[in-house]
């Protein structure tokens, strides 16, 4: 080569270097959601995150969400994000009690804490130190996904006017909530989403809970089952964010700094958006079907359901130490965070209803 | 110059663009903020908000926070942005209200709409669309900073049993509440943060308004004026991130994102805390502070306030089409909204409680 030519080379090179995409090397991931990438609100926060994380990064980190019409595992993102297949997830930590049943308590737990005061223990008590020592031995870190706020008790053919009624009535209802049901004399299943409106309609189930109006009108469960009670077992389920642990330790500190906020930025929009949504749907639903019939348990069934939880965290409790010592946060929290809550919010309600 | 030497020196160049830190300049913002920079949690967003951006965008954004201790003018902030001395700022909208009475909105207004309720309006209703509008006449960008939930209704030296109570009474209260209380015959007046104790122990001042538990204690009210009211006033008073509109457009894609990002989390963040600090505050009051005499107005009171409230409303949306067009978007969200939280958080904790 000649030296002009070598001199060029060498130019050429540097240039390069001086390009900050090719300086650069863009990361790509990939994030598997439990979800259908369309089902909003609870698709929104992978989505939100990508398109954040594209702009924050200026194209330098592009991350692919793949719904589960595409994966087609929607209670295998623990594990795909644990081996490595994705480098994220989006899904609900309740959803792995199999794998550890301390995951419940970064979901939500029956007659447990609100968004914010969920919210309050996660980021200002022991909440995320918690949520780190149980997701640590998948190798993988998780975060505040999204919260759907107090979900509906569940939609009903008939009435339930006490404990009786409970007795041998088939349901589809998950986690925790459905141990207690259990206990409670309720023949529990779970069955996928699709098949829920055909499940109900053709008495394979005689009840279902899903989220809140805001999801649940689509689904056309009022056409079959009139009763809509108010919610007890799910008061602010939390979605989750995970991370393949090594994938994140190869991060650029800017990248990891952008990858944080954007969770927290996603996270917290789908409250907003689903409380938006809810509020419309409620309103629509009271306009549109005016036969649905809001209720709340007779009080004798909801201490009854109330009894049944604690005995079950006890039993929890009792078999697992860390299970245990999260609880107790969890109880200590909580029972302050509440009477604040009665004071503030729940106060203030209560004196707007009372002026009007 | 020799032909080495001239390779030498455009080697040289192009080594120094290919370096991230000549290629892209360091941008250099100021943000004034309304409170002293210790003032947690009033002072933690824009302390959030510069740490991510400067981590975010590698230290290529780099946003400087400056407590009224430094610039000495905590009710300048507005003009300070608008004239481009400080490329943002950190405050409260409804101090602009003399400047034009449509900026209350976006903080709170008495018997208004919950935290959850409001953001739901700004990101997922017409709140943020009304926000740009009211602020484009001040070539400012202004963005939800953080919330600080219900506010207490204040302290007073006397319990307040009916309507003549209120009349003649000294209180330190700011913005439209104030003047829902002078429509009542209380003689308000306002009185900088570190004047209030003195005030009220000399009897300048009967009875005043700050925050809530989390920020009032540490002012030491209780000792002086021992009954302390719930809220009515302030359901959900949002912060303001203020942003200077030409010194935004001059940003790179890739920092307009990241600050946009950066200031949906840090207020997202100061909800948390706040909560959090208010929780920890009233189980520490209960129990180190007994003399504090927790109440609510009476309902007469309350529906006098109310009543007081709605025809201040009303009247500046008489004189004022902008404001009118507001406070019937608010008006028609809130009221659909209310009916979710009513049935959703509302009633569980109702629940909760019955069953205890």
């Amino acid at each position: 080569m000649k030296f002009i030519a070598k001199i060029a080379v060498a130019a050429a090179a540097l240039a390069m270097l001086a390009s900050p995409a090719m300086a650069e090397k863009v990361v790509k991931w990939k994030l598997a959601e439990t979800w259908p990438s369309t089902l909003t609100p609870l698709a929104s926060p992978p989505a939100n995150l990508a398109k954040m994380v594209k702009e924050m990064s200026g194209g330098t980190f592009i991350i692919k969400v793949e719904g589960k019409e595409k994966h087609k595992a929607p209670l295998g993102i623990l594990d795909m994000v644990k081996g490595g297949q994705y480098q994220m997830g989006h899904s609900g930590s309740y959803y792995w009690k199999g794998k550890d049943i301390s995951t419940i308590f970064f979901t939500t737990i029956p007659f447990g804490m609100t968004t914010a005061e969920q919210y309050a223990w996660f980021y200002y008590d022991d909440g995320m130190k918690y949520m780190q020592q149980v997701y640590d031995k998948f190798k993988v870190l998780n975060f505040p996904g999204g919260n759907t706020g107090v979900q509906m008790g569940g939609w009903f053919k008939k009435e339930i006017n006490s404990l009786d009624d409970l007795k041998g009535l088939k349901m589809r209802i998950p986690g925790l909530a459905g141990e207690v049901f259990a206990k409670l004399g309720v023949n529990v299943t779970n069955i996928p989403a699709g098949e829920l409106y055909t499940s109900l309609d053709r008495g394979t189930i005689d009840a279902l809970e899903w989220v809140g109006p805001g999801m649940d009108i689509k689904m056309g469960f009022h056409k079959i089952a009139p009763y809509y009670y108010t919610g007890w077992h799910e008061p602010a389920s939390e979605m989750q964010f995970l991370i393949n642990k090594r994938a994140f330790e190869k991060l650029s500190a800017e990248h990891k700094a952008i990858l944080l906020t954007a969770m927290k930025a996603a996270a917290a929009d789908m409250y907003y958006e689903n409380f938006a949504a809810s509020a419309n749907a409620w309103e629509k639903m009271k306009t549109d079907f005016p036969n649905i019939k809001v209720k709340t348990f007779p009080l004798p069934v909801l201490k009854a359901m109330k009894k049944a939880t604690d005995e079950l965290l006890d039993s929890y409790a009792a078999k697992d130490p860390q299970f245990k010592e999260i609880l107790e946060s969890e109880r200590r929290f909580m029972k302050k965070a509440r009477q604040w809550t009665i004071i503030s919010d729940y106060k203030y309600i209560q004196t707007s209803m009372e002026v009007e």
